[in-house]
């Protein structure tokens, strides 16, 4: 078989490097090309040391890229959307794993982002980025908009629950704790090790842009809100999003684990975590780094209606690079899991 | 002037080894016993390696206890309630720092707590240990119920709101991320080192103990809900609070502002924490390791109702020990902030 | 092709984890029975959480143990001596984990294990673990003795140093930063999170069992002393060996660089990692969380004779599973990398 | 009694933060002024927010500084010895935690740092500020150069030997393991969380510029070399020095007590720790988080002459600032211990 000539623009970031190194070890691709303003001349192992040795591939710019059959974009929020024209020109199929297609509203965006969007007229070209949720879009699409990380997390652990109409849609609660890969590879203050050891830093405590993706992919039609909040911690990679939901009816754990089987039953990426002894009861971001799985828990309160679902990723797997890689997967036919069926490691 | 002459029952777990620390250097206290069953006859310091050149202390049994002008009770839940006439012999003054007698309600004891209390009768003789919210009555007190650590936290983050009835009595949400100090001293599996680094661990979604407390304090008369869970982070000491809450009526922050300076502006141990640049814009319960302050920030929702309240404490000082000193120093009108001068580290 | 059977006894563990782990992944390998008295009849994934979805074997007790083509012995030291006639009727070959077969003298074995060898008569039929050094050994062994993690990391360090004859025999220096997980998982009272975070600890300054395997692989037929201690720091996979050793003759970087080329060049898991620029110049072993790499570089001190070499593993993988799987393939003349492709994660 | 009036020069930074904070505190002394470049006009508290509600006092510029009793000054290396005589015109005493004026040979000076040394004149008229070893010279100095953190923890660790004459002189290995801290608050790509999180890097393998006043304090008149490295780990505060001596003489651990205890005995703030049970058997740099000990701790090698020497202190404290005032305790007459009480925490 011939393999897919993929390309990756803006592969300096942990986005980025995170999507070499699984496409470098993927049976059907074949990596052409990545760029890098900043290191264009470098090895690529330069900026990303744990793929020493297993690839020769330097750094080129963006200006220099040739045409391919897809393109990654890794770029920072809002470069994919003033140069999109160009990369369309390079290739026939896309996907973007910055911020800037993800919404359909072009007056959301502009809430959330707090400016005009350069193109509106693409955001309904690109499907959303969550193949739990767009798998049949995503096996034709053209172009695919990889979703936010804390939005992935969160959407997937409410899903089952907003599809069936079950929660409360004004009170919900989302409190990510997040690690600092989150942030990008960009050094500045708050970053410096002897200020971000330790922390448990409110960063985000409202108005949190990955909020429109929330309200995007659960609304069905309804109006809806979700109150988002964001804490970083002392990890590097993975978040856990605590999500405290209001149940329009009492419903038994019982009835709570059948939805989420029906749900997910089937789903390669998505394990029901909730055991009643042990150390690991509910999910737990540090077993699933590097992996592509999002692993859901939940407890109904007792006293209350409140249910909490717990709902955990590697932001830069599922959250970034390896849900982009099984989106490709898809598109391309590919069993969905090739290339990411690392398990993750215990203990770490 | 003669000295205070205090005995501390239980001395080798995390809360009574913080509360010697604190004792031995405050000016007009005299530690004379400190009681351990496990450790009887042992040095204070050989299971608290910070007090080596300190004291040459020694524990002794509980058995051996002689009076003494009060004693600190520093023992698992469930113990001072069934000896309680004991210590009461030997001390005409008592502060409890386990949670046998926080919660004036019997039903509500038996309700969290899963079993009756041993002596219901007593309930109303312990004053809560809060000292922000009962600094009159302790002037005053014979006995003292020293407050729950996550309960102190979310309990001084949202009272100036309770009190002046401005939350949706309903809907708040608390969610507390702790540290491994937290559990105390005593191993487990999900202690053990390599299991329990780099984790974040929902290990009580619901149904947590301390929420019985939050009622408690918050109600001022009214039914009242508030739905708390915690997770276990990778530090040791101190914990942070985020609380959304849901206003009746839509309060600029500068009004916020007002109504927690108007409810904190003299208190010496908290301080409202709410930059606008700088890497701590909120509170940071790393800053707080080793002091007796309750930092206290908060964020008001641009899109909904919601205000985030931030809450921070040391779990072992403002959440046990050092609160325990606060309402000591009250009980014997010193100088509130005796022997808690210790302003923190940074960085740390 | 007929998959190699093989079962894994001692499987609950930390080192027994991770080989069930790499063998469910290995394309050649059907994994019959992992046993664990502890545990008998649980599920494998409940005592190893990352393997959730990937296998539904459950633990056997050893006492159920059918014949098959390769046994792996995970047991704790001192167990494997005392039942290897048994382990030999069921295999034809073993690769035995533990530190019983790792020493060729019976004398040195008594010297450091403080006990004298249960079957020192066998010590003579197990090849000593590290592949880079017994190749040719592996090829045809029946039973393999895997090195200890230290002794790895110090000896492929320093092996081409003393296989040519470069350095003072009595003066080595090794400092080994280790994390926690090379303490099994067994909680004690030092493993208890808040005890453990953070720490510096010195463990073993001297007398550690490690260093007879490195006196003996180095010695080349001399006499040779080397000074070893160990440091255990807040991580949880992996260590770090900065290794002193002072020159006979004052060689220069560049010579330096041949030597190791020389002996590693052709090596698929050592990489000499030694940069001018950049963050990551000399070997880091978080990046090498989950793979078989060893990572040497060195620094030639520009005062003075001494040779700073630093070597790098994962102490679960290169120091244990990973090096007995990169063993197991050299016995069955499969790919040495087969199952090992795993490059590392890069942020962690 | 009249305040000492003291400025410090350089304030914004981790050891002129440090430095406020005790001084704050210390009972004999006034802060009168400090100086920032970057944050002139700001509060001290906003850049060291541990301070808050501690001072209102604000950054100034360094040109505007008043005379004063004393002077601190924590500028950068290669500043103080630029700007010396003006500082001198401004306060009849100095106390210098740069590394300008330690060393007494200009030639050392210049073959460590690599450069010419501005004012060698003057290098004999700076007491190094090691209490336990300069006491005398410190009760009537009016220069005083405060120790490098690694040196101190060196130097301290070793001194009882190197005094009398009990260490092969050429053979001593010291490897410090070190927190972040140490690298000061600039921002660096090698600070940046992710890549700085988890480390066991190699920064300083050999050359270390600390390595020259060990030289110089433990010589006394001989020849001698030692052989440093310093490696980074994960942590903020803190370093470990473990000293690998050999020992001209075959001592027993109870002679090397008696040395360390007639050297040692009487001094406030050297801790011998050297424990046979329990967890804390040797120095831990955690538990000194904040104090201004150093404790020390060692282990004879049983089957050779390495005498393995254990140091801990935090390097801001003993290593920096704390030092620093315990000299100027020294220098006024006053109690050395006073505004240095501070036990440290346990658990931390």
């Amino acid at each position: 078989m011939e393999k897919v000539k993929v390309s990756i623009v803006g592969g300096s970031g942990y986005t980025g490097g995170e999507l070499i190194r699984l496409l470098l070890f993927h049976p059907y691709v074949e990596v052409v090309e990545v760029t890098s303003e900043s290191y264009t001349g470098k090895f690529v192992y330069k900026i990303h040391p744990n793929l020493r040795k297993s690839t020769t591939l330097k750094f080129i710019s963006a200006s220099e890229l040739q045409p391919c059959d897809l393109l990654f974009l890794c770029l920072p929020h809002n470069s994919s959307q003033n140069q999109i024209d160009r990369f369309k020109n390079l290739a026939p199929r896309i996907i973007d794993l910055s911020a800037d297609f993800r919404l359909k509203s072009e007056s959301e965006y502009e809430k959330w982002y707090g400016h005009k969007h350069a193109r509106p007229e693409l955001l309904n070209e690109f499907i959303y980025g969550i193949p739990e949720l767009h798998r049949e879009e995503m096996k034709n699409a053209k172009y695919i908009s990889s979703a936010g990380c804390n939005a992935t997390a969160s959407i997937l652990g409410l899903y089952p629950l907003y599809k069936n109409g079950l929660v409360d849609e004004e009170r919900t609660v989302i409190e990510v704790k997040a690690g600092s890969s989150e942030g990008g590879n960009k050094v500045n203050e708050g970053s410096h090790h002897p200020e971000r050891a330790g922390v448990v830093r409110s960063y985000m405590p409202t108005q949190h842009r990955h909020t429109a993706e929330i309200l995007q992919e659960l609304s069905f039609g309804k109006k809806i809100n979700v109150h988002f909040s964001a804490t970083a911690i002392d990890i590097v990679r993975g978040l856990l999003a605590t999500c405290h939901v209001f149940l329009k009816k009492d419903l038994q754990e019982k009835e709570i684990w059948k939805i989420y089987r029906e749900a997910y039953g089937n789903e390669p990426f998505i394990r029901i975590v909730k055991e009643s002894e042990g150390i690991y009861r509910y999910p737990e971001p540090k077993l699933l780094s590097g992996t592509n799985y999002c692993d859901i828990g939940f407890k109904k309160d007792e006293f209350s209606n409140r249910l909490v679902v717990i709902s955990a990723i590697d932001n830069l797997m599922k959250g970034a690079a390896g849900q982009a890689l099984q989106a490709f997967n898809l598109m391309y036919g590919f069993d969905e899991k090739t290339g990411l069926e690392f398990p993750g490691l215990h203990p770490i």
